[in-house]
């Protein structure tokens, strides 16, 4: 097939530092090229992919103060649908606007939801939910209002993260430092377990951070190491006895929770959103309600085999799952639309 | 001609309070269907009109906080575009966005660039350079790197505007309450005259208006009454001895110093922007360069010729002309589409 992937220009592909939307995209791109596919990626000038790169924000505008995110985000998808002749297939994994471009092209659009930052935004899904097709990254984020044609769960190349077998020394806290995170929590619940916690990642919101994580961080039972790389992630999290991923929201996917499985590390995490679709009870780690059943579930999960985590990264989130279960949509898409 | 205009949809049309783009729109689509033409307005739910309006966000976004601005752009141009084939032409009232669904489809765009909100956004302005046609509302904001088909100055309707013969009483600061409309100089100008101001508009920077707007607001020297509707705005107009525009920014076009004309008031402004096209020194106001030029015109403003300012609305600024200067451009863009 002809693929032109359209993705965010928020980050740079694959993204250095946090980017996980950037991060899906730029493994299914990869991934399509692998498969034989020609494809076509419109990505910021900086990105780096073995696809025909269609450059058009010099950077990704979270990290450049001087572009204009809309002005940016109009000539990037204005490029990707004035190129559609030349597709048998687009695949959208940068939010709604690319929706409002499709009915002016012949091409079929394939959209990935990779989450509804508000509510507000629902009119433009539904607006196109006649034409559009929906891949939705979870059960538990399908919207009722719209139609999704499947539901595909993210994946991460194994390669890239190390089994650990035995269990690490301390707790992780690994994404964005937000309220709906829980960095709170997991700092309470190491605490109380009376384990050291390591936290890693973007500060998102600063007061919060400033008022409920800051005065927390010692240096010894609590450690903060900032943003970290791809390598550093890896060890981070192949050294951890589990990661606390202890969040207030309907999350649509946690990358890091899959992550966190393929060094072989298990999760304990609030059953909320897509949490109880990525981790089974008991056996990759704990669903756990308040911060007592979290600190109870820490006490165990030592017990759990590693090796179990690791096997159900590979077999069920593995970038090359997740490829080919995009390569069949896309290619359903395309034979319909041919018929 | 078929007419498809795409108006801003931060505010209804016409607009209630605040409102210059969509004011302009309003006029001009009430002027096309009065001329006879086939008039579709792409505007908000609650806008009022002669032409057939197809509505989209049900309220201007900057009214109502419910509504995601991007959203509803997107849909608001997409419904525009999604419909080009039924119109000779579409009038793009509405920024830069439209353009980047221009290329797909057949029928010709002219734009008309009610401002630049910022550098950052000419990408797209350049980008599209070579098959928009762009619309100057002054040749002050003709922004060197891109090619224009016209300039076109905004006109008012005059009947809107009631003429008074004599001079005012008052001075008058009419507009967005902000540090680059100068309502600090005009307080200062004010007081130093010996004359008394009056301040009306919506506050668009309220520390600026907490430090050095309102302490110097007394109710008899200096007096705020916030933003004004039409009629209000007419004889707030017409009561005054002058209109006080004493600007910091090269201002595109200063919708407020024409309606001031309209009322036979003249106006003392900076010579920033478009001012020097739009006044005639010593005529219909006077250019100032410092506060205490403004206080010697302020001086002077008496001996002006009411009868010849509201002359200039009616000839150079009236909405009659600037309706049959677009439908002339219109004109001809179509004329050359179809050759």
């Amino acid at each position: 097939m002809r693929i032109g992937v359209i993705a965010s220009i928020a980050h740079r592909l694959p993204p250095v530092g946090y980017g996980p939307w950037e991060q899906v995209a730029s493994t299914l791109t990869e991934g399509f090229v692998a498969a034989g596919h020609e494809v076509t990626l419109f990505a910021t000038a900086d990105s780096t992919t073995t696809a025909r790169l269609h450059p058009t924000a010099p950077h990704g505008y979270e990290e450049s103060p001087g572009l204009d995110a809309k002005a940016w985000e109009g000539l990037h998808n204005a490029a990707a649908f004035e190129r559609a002749g030349e597709f048998d297939v687009l695949a959208n994994h940068f939010d709604f606007m690319p929706l409002t471009y499709s009915r002016l092209v012949d091409v079929p659009v394939v959209t990935t939801i990779h989450g509804f930052s508000s509510a507000a935004i629902l009119p433009v899904y539904r607006e196109y939910d006649d034409v559009a097709r929906y891949v939705a990254i979870s059960d538990a984020d399908r919207h009722p209002d719209l139609h999704y044609t499947a539901t595909i769960h993210h994946g991460v190349d194994p390669a890239a993260f190390t089994f650990v077998p035995g269990p690490g020394t301390y707790l992780l806290f690994l994404g964005r430092i937000h309220p709906a995170k829980g960095t709170h929590a997991a700092i309470e619940v190491a605490r109380r377990a009376g384990q050291r916690l390591v936290i890693a990642g973007i500060v998102q919101d600063q007061a919060y951070f400033a008022d409920r994580v800051a005065p927390l961080v010692d240096g010894e039972a609590v450690t903060y190491v900032g943003p970290v790389g791809p390598a550093e992630r890896d060890s981070l999290l192949g050294g951890a006895l589990a990661l606390l991923h202890l969040i207030d929201f309907e999350e649509p996917f946690g990358l890091s929770v899959v992550e966190a499985l393929a060094t072989g590390t298990p999760v304990v995490a609030t059953p909320l959103g897509s949490m109880p679709e990525l981790l089974r009870q008991g056996v990759t780690g704990f669903l756990v309600k308040d911060v007592e059943a979290a600190v109870a579930a820490v006490a165990e999960v030592a017990t759990l085999d590693r090796r179990v985590c690791r096997d159900e990264a590979l077999t069920r989130f593995s970038a090359e799952r997740m490829v080919r279960d995009h390569l069949r949509v896309l290619e359903r898409v395309v034979g319909e639309s041919r018929t």
